[in-house]
């Protein structure tokens, strides 16, 4: 009972190490659930119900980040814990310990031969946009066996999809032409929350992350500069050992602490900074060329320690066209701090120039400029707006631990056992499950994109293209529309049934992919848009909605008024 | 290089397993950094500076959540993290592929011989209250193997001590009566997410947490009730496969489901409900009694799954009469939704009329009534104005995410190196570091309270209680109190030195113990209300004020006008 997980090498990374990719390993087992998955698990064995078949649907009722999508991941991490699932000794001990005293021997016994190989596991594929009420997940098989992964299943799903979410929302904001870096393993929340953060935000659509843990164990593009208490360990050139690098042709070697001196010299005559050479750090110049001897093939300096534009700015330049006579390229500086539009644009100004000083120096015009402090969704947007000359955003902390909402409300509910359709009623209506055992599917229309996802019941006729369908709001008796289908699209797959995976598994870059397509070419932009984004139509049946609503009515009690 | 974890037992629980304990094991390595530290760390041994001495303190700007006091957690995993700390083959592997291609080959030698046991940690004791511009630890020894420590220290420390302060503030508003449980598992950003939310939020002031692993690693209680999916799994009473229970003293048979029927119908002629019994579920019942044969000594039950009055507390009466008739006491009943303060108080009213029906039911006066449902600080506190009858509150979402805040902003900084201060300047003056290595000390009043927090030069003698102290602003030139202390505690302990533990360690419930006195016995009342708190003061000395200072001065370049 071994996957086939991918292990192909992204980015010239490591091959995937199988069932250990993930490294969260330890922390994904039977125990990492609710005390009351347990409490149940035992009451329904106790009362003889444990074994009735079950099915649970996994959804969300409500888009995160006042979008109007999600993101789905985490399924291959659900599917890998199911074909792991086993109560360990040490496991069982620990539940007798913690039920009554006088709790029945046999149920341990019980819970030693649970495993996956009942359950059967259909799945919305890992990236795909999804909605509102649709099933992402649907599990059945026997009653407690299916109960007892609740919690698992919603953690592993909830921070994966909307992290996956959130990182999508930056593309969107930040649009194709963009590198978006996530930096934001210190402010996540737990050593796994920064791992999955890194992974679920690359799937979602970040270029690379600084978390090297994620870059060994998934394959993703590693990404990183310095940090400024590097700049400011060095006060002056004193403090270097090493001064020299080698022309990296001819192998001469140069003190590049000199050349970036006379460097800086030559640029103030040439330039007019509106600087003093006072106002320009040796400290920094120090620290720049220290990296450089470092990195001369990948230099990207962070310039703002001291000042931006009355210093930063001249150290890189003059360290960079030192590596550049010695047959180097810069890759760039970045700013941690201040108005980053103003910043930018005063930078390209300024890199605009040195580069009319020579006609070798004309890759300065396009000198990568990475900014990061602090940005989220709407700085990017209104630096957008102010026009900005960014080429690459670092993002941390709003990024991973998805400040403006931190949960995906993912529900994990009973709609169906012993073949009888179970429905969970509220009086708030939005809480209403649709009950049942479902086939769902997402209709195109005649301009390629997606108009709306549709639940049937199992035992309908697939819904075909060019025919007329009647789709109704679930809820809302008055709201029908009759589709005309461009393409269908069946929404789920089996991926786990009889104790094996049922489909094969994307890769990480697959599932990219596919995220990016699932939104971008699938979905209008009216629903992707950030300011009062359409909601995108999830619809049932006529067959369903009249099997819903007559359950519904036989399960409210009739009330009486006094 | 071993610890002596606690290993006592809480709770009947299993001993917590050395160096296991925390679970996270795996993803705590080397490599769990921002890719920025390895190329720092090359940098600085390409250029020779990476032995230099270096001193770095990790601290806060703002305490978070609009308080004004912060619970510093995550040591323990911190210390845990350094003695553990090595690069494997596969991590230098792994690095050379990342850094560039012509990276000098002895590098990855010196990678291989890194390790703690040149680094000296001292810090706050787990659990202290603590504030801004303090350092919660200060960590020193060679330059480069500081810098590789920064962001796996970060996480260590930020997300354990904003749930653990997060926690400390429900306590706060919950007031020390009510019982927290903490069922946020779901919806934490990841397993280990979840998992480090349930430890701190024991140590913040929790009572228990329904993740069983946490339970099991930890050694914290572990509680749970049941979800809505257990009662709509019930239809009607055939489905119990077994309906009686035994005499929990004569081991006499009854049939359960019969007896709540009856106690049902006799509960429904002697107490006016307001409800026709058509209105009371059935189903709701039989799960209840499939439920209370499980547990007859802990019956918990969740009554709002059809309607609180009509239904739910009905069927729980009858079936805690039954159970009372057999020799059992029910625990208590959950409500998830609704009116929480209303439906408390309608659920006492009921549970006094029924103790008034027979002297044996006086117990129902006090019967647990526990209250989930996206509850947060703001809703206890208006619960207790409102008045309540609630006993223990489930808490999830808002909790374990932090919701109003899910990142705590800590920083790690360079304060010396080669003997000299280091400064980082910063337009923005919150953002400047206090220089130099230093010795901090808490100042108490004659009340018993904190009064404030001095930091003074490493040089400087120790201040003594019962002198006059003069404790300065750190940047305001004019605020400045001279201080008569009853008692000064010094802050920072040493907890690793030469490899080894310096400081043994306390365990989870005495670190627990430590955040409440912290809090409720050294801080003024006014530094812990919700509204408009007063900020607590850190000062420095006068000669850290003036070297300081200087330093600042030293640093800025002085700009010229055009």
């Amino acid at each position: 009972m071994a996957f086939i997980l991918p292990s192909e090498s992204i980015d010239g990374s490591p091959p995937a190490n199988g069932l250990h990719m993930n490294g969260q390993d330890s922390l994904v087992q039977p125990l990492l659930t609710d005390f009351y998955q347990i409490t149940m698990c035992y009451a329904y064995w106790k009362t003889g119900t444990h074994n009735e078949p079950a099915v649970f649907d996994v959804f969300f009722r409500k888009n995160p980040f006042n979008g109007e999508f999600t993101v789905f991941a985490g399924l291959e991490d659900c599917l890998r814990f199911v074909e792991n699932f086993k109560f360990s000794q040490s496991d069982i001990e620990y539940v007798k310990k913690i039920l009554p005293e006088n709790a029945d021997d046999s149920f341990f016994e019980y819970l030693e031969t649970l495993d996956g190989s009942r359950l059967t596991i259909e799945a919305v594929s890992e990236g795909s946009v999804v909605f509102p009420k649709v099933p992402l997940l649907t599990i059945y098989g026997p009653l407690a066996m299916c109960q007892l992964l609740e919690t698992s299943i919603l953690n592993l799903v909830n921070y994966a999809s909307l992290v996956a979410t959130n990182a999508a929302r930056f593309r969107q904001a930040a649009g194709n032409k963009i590198n978006l870096l996530e930096f934001g393993l210190r402010r996540a929340q737990g050593p796994n929350g920064g791992l999955t953060a890194s992974k679920y935000c690359y799937i979602g659509g970040f270029d690379g992350t600084s978390n090297v843990l994620a870059g060994k164990l998934y394959g993703i593009p590693v990404k990183g500069t310095q940090a400024h208490s590097f700049i400011c360990s060095f006060s002056s050139p004193d403090e270097l050992k090493i001064r020299t690098l080698n022309h990296k042709d001819s192998k001469e070697t140069s003190d590049l602490f000199k050349l970036s001196t006379e460097k800086r010299k030559w640029l103030l005559e040439e330039i007019s900074w509106g600087v003093v050479q006072s106002e320009v750090s040796d400290g920094e110049l120090t620290a720049f060329v220290a990296y450089a001897i470092a990195f001369p093939d990948s230099f990207l300096a962070l310039i703002d320690t001291y000042d931006v534009l009355r210093s930063g700015v001249i150290n890189f330049v003059a360290v960079s066209l030192a590596l550049h006579d010695l047959g180097y390229r810069s890759m760039g500086c970045r700013i941690d701090s201040g108005d980053l539009s103003y910043l930018s644009r005063e930078l390209r100004v300024r890199f605009v120039k040195v580069a009319a000083l020579n006609e070798d120096y004309k890759f300065f015009e396009k000198m990568c400029i990475v900014a990061s402090n602090d940005i989220n969704e709407e700085t990017i947007m209104s630096l957008n707006e102010q026009k900005h000359e960014i080429n690459s955003f670092g993002v941390g902390t709003h990024l991973v631990t998805c400040q403006k909402q931190p949960a995906l409300g993912c529900v994990y509910k009973l709609v169906a056992q012993s073949s009888q359709p179970k429905i969970k009623l509220s009086q708030d209506v939005t809480k209403i499950t649709i009950p049942g055992k479902k086939k769902c599917y997402r209709i195109f229309g005649k301009n390629g994109y997606a108009i709306l996802d549709l639940m049937m019941l199992e035992e309908e006729e697939e819904p075909k293209p060019n025919e007329q369908i009647l789709c109704r709001h679930p809820f809302e008796e008055s709201k029908r529309a009759l589709v005309n289908a461009s393409k269908i699209i069946k929404l789920h797959n089996v991926y786990w049934k009889d104790g094996v995976l049922a489909t094969p598994l994307p890769t990480l870059n697959e599932i990219k992919q596919h995220v990016n397509e699932s939104i971008n070419e699938n979905l209008r932009q009216d629903h992707r848009r950030y300011l009062n984004p359409t909601p995108y139509k999830v619809s049932v049946s006529e067959r369903l909605y009249q099997f819903l609503h007559h359950l519904w009515l036989q399960n409210a009690p009739i009330g009486q008024l006094e």
